[in-house]
């Protein structure tokens, strides 16, 4: 990985900008300080010109792309960067903030494949990375931006999240690399150190405040409205532009062939949304001719978008979200539910649902043919069974499994489910360890009887 | 990742083989179930005969290396099997057992550096994988030997080793992909599901015996020695084969440029031979012209190579050692000493310690500019300072870290230094989170007090 940089990308710059959903017709510049249409307050979101993209033909950008992968220049080793024309092309060299995201394990689970019936299966494990999770996709563009603003006389002093997971620690961790402070807020007494250990070790500034989060939301909010603090909520739409570089690169990684399914666990939406815009882009540019089926995965404890679905999209329902085992998609009010729609009806996708009995057994199922789930990867592999025993997703389909998070973030859920104390979980998988005295010929015998069961 | 094999390794396969290290003339095959020297007892090393290897030149193998890490073929994705020639030949494609290891994360440590006063300061993230630790890379060989060993009719049906870390955690994930049982054997009553929660979950056969470490040790070794249970402990050597492609990986990443330093954290000592092997190999077949300096750097309550060091290597010294934050290198008796003399006499290195402060400190600091750092990776970061400090590490060498398993494996040691709860740590780095009233103003202040701090 040297410090050699590759000439500027070749596209025009003014050609990206954020744009509002709902069509109005302003453009903002991307290094505005804004999360929201400032006309009609609908989602925003980084729009590229499709003209100026085409001055290279699908095939040249395969191969930049290709050649980028494997090379150690910097920033181009980096899954995001490699691709930065088609991310932020009006970002400098000198303000990009890359720890090497992206380029994850796109996982050949040829033993559950088998199992299941679906030999062609693969997961994308999004959580064997730098903070554990996927969300480092999206914040190394966020504070690449930052630092830009910062380099050019913004306001903005820091960044700022309301999050007890993912999005801290991700969000800690790249300003720590960049040298911007953060701020982390979250509700006082309901969260423990180990919760936040990583925005704390990352030297984020860590708010516990008198309230619920949704009061730390509305402060958040009032902080960051004289603009000297960027917000990197879920509403932002700069993350959803690196996250969209994933479904690009498991693409590339089958050279350029494109899966038939893939399976997404989903509780603000902005992850799906983000996979959709990637497969929009490459279609629009000739890459791929055609879509992948998208399917979303909830849990049935925080399903709003699955009970949208279910009424065919007749209108966007909020539920109150309950305890789940798959506590970063516990979301009853989902940010970015309009985007989502699209992904889901332009793809002809399916929204489907896990209960807390069918997520843990389908996480430990995977963990015994060599993974170590998280629980919302576990939601998406239950719906992955769902789906292929009412006969959708066939034998010979190519099917992606999107796997959020690390599971090594999720050891209690392990443990607890193989404990067998999990509330309401069945553990017929659990693995507990097998008492024996000091002596070889016990030893051997309780050896030999298991061997015995794994080859009966 | 497709399937598409490439043609067969052009490497006679009869030319890599057990040897003893002490000289010994018999050769064994690598698919012998055989752990030391059967005639005086020492350690075995897997050799590979120089002459064969040169029917490429240099140029060769770094066209091929780095042709096969951007490739998406399998099995070559992987940092080890994009090697094969150089680490098991004579291994069938159908026998490969691999998860996509190595390829990590050589991080350039920008901030960190600059602080230390040595910019060209980079780590290499081997913990940024599938279980978390370096131990992959070692565990991908030698279940993929197993696995043909088993297709060529062996007596062996499974595998074991005793360990309550990152080591069970890595032969459970890959038995598991492989679908081999794997046997673990630990002490009753001192370990918990937590620690264990990687091979419990991977459905490995977890045997808690009544006794100690050293007890369980002498179960395992009586269990396997009618050579039915392949033992996987750490005086196996084909572990070093896939762990020595670490060296050749980085010096890949540097566009084959060596480094002029690279420290790495050490107990059982396995891991150092390792890196020297690789390196001596890249030197033998010219791809490079000059050995990097190699530092061991052992916990001072852990610290018998240091010991040795200090007493010019007169004689082998074995410690009792002393409970310590970096529990992973918590050996006394290490097993591959002999191998790691040479790595350090042969590089002109040098072995250091670091006490239990220096690591927690080093660890801290480390975390601040981006990483999460494992106690282990703090020792060899407090060993850097230290050498930086005594002028041994000049401003312009280019030095790398190795950074062994991932700080999500240890949020234990995070939690304690920042509750300021370690026995004996300073925690001058700590970071608790402060609590507010849910006032905006109140928040606005304080974070005004922190960035004028962060200003100042």
């Amino acid at each position: 990985m040297s410090l050699a940089v590759e000439s500027k990308p070749d596209v025009d710059h003014q050609s990206t900008y954020f744009r509002c959903i709902s069509g109005c017709s302003a453009k903002h510049s991307i290094f505005d300080v804004i999360y929201t249409c400032p006309t009609c307050g609908s989602l925003l979101e980084v729009y590229h010109e499709r003209e100026p993209l085409k001055k290279k033909n699908a095939y040249q950008w395969q191969q930049l792309f290709d050649s980028r992968a494997s090379t150690s220049k910097w920033p181009f080793g980096s899954g995001v960067w490699g691709m930065r024309e088609w991310v932020v092309p009006s970002l400098a060299d000198e303000n990009v903030v890359s720890m090497f995201e992206g380029n994850t394990n796109l996982f050949w689970a040829e033993r559950l494949g088998d199992q299941l019936g679906v030999p062609d299966l693969w997961i994308k494990l999004c959580g064997n990375s730098h903070t554990g999770s996927f969300k480092d996709l999206g914040m190394t563009v966020l504070v690449s931006v930052v630092k830009q603003m910062m380099a050019q006389g913004s306001s903005v002093k820091a960044v700022a999240c309301a999050s007890t997971g993912d999005t801290s620690a991700a969000l800690a961790a790249y300003a720590a690399y960049a040298g911007i402070p953060a701020v982390i807020f979250l509700p006082a007494g309901k969260v423990s150190t180990a919760q936040l250990i990583q925005p704390v070790a990352n030297g984020a500034h860590v708010l516990a405040l008198d309230t619920d989060f949704d009061g730390c939301m509305k402060i958040v909010q009032e902080v960051t409205k004289d603009d000297s603090i960027y917000l990197a909520n879920s509403m932002n739409s700069l993350r959803i532009e690196g996250q969209k570089t994933v479904g690009i690169e498991l693409v590339r990684q089958f050279e350029w062939e494109v899966p038939d399914w893939i399976i997404i666990p989903v509780g603000n939406l902005g992850n799906i949304s983000a996979l959709y815009k990637g497969f929009k882009l490459m279609l629009d540019l000739g890459l791929i001719n055609r879509m992948p089926r998208l399917v979303a995965a909830q849990a049935e404890r925080a399903n709003p978008f699955y009970t949208a679905y279910k009424n065919g999209f007749a209108e966007k329902v909020s539920v109150t979200a309950q305890d789940t085992l798959a506590n970063a998609i516990r979301i009853g009010d989902p940010v970015s539910y309009a985007k989502a729609v699209k992904a889901v009806q332009e793809t002809n996708g399916i929204v489907e649902q896990a209960t807390e009995n069918e997520l843990a057994e389908a996480s430990a199922t995977a963990d015994l043919t060599g993974m170590f789930t998280c629980p919302h990867t576990g939601v998406a592999l239950a719906v992955l069974k769902k789906l292929i025993d009412r006969g959708e997703i066939s034998s010979k389909d190519k099917t992606v499994v999107i796997s959020t998070a690390h599971g090594l973030k999720f050891t209690d859920f392990k443990v607890g489910y193989h404990e067998s104390t999990l509330d309401g979980i069945d553990s017929k998988h659990a693995n507990p360890a097998v008492h024996l005295p000091a002596d070889a010929s016990a030893v051997k015998d309780e050896i030999a009887r298991r061997l015995e069961q794994h080859n009966g």
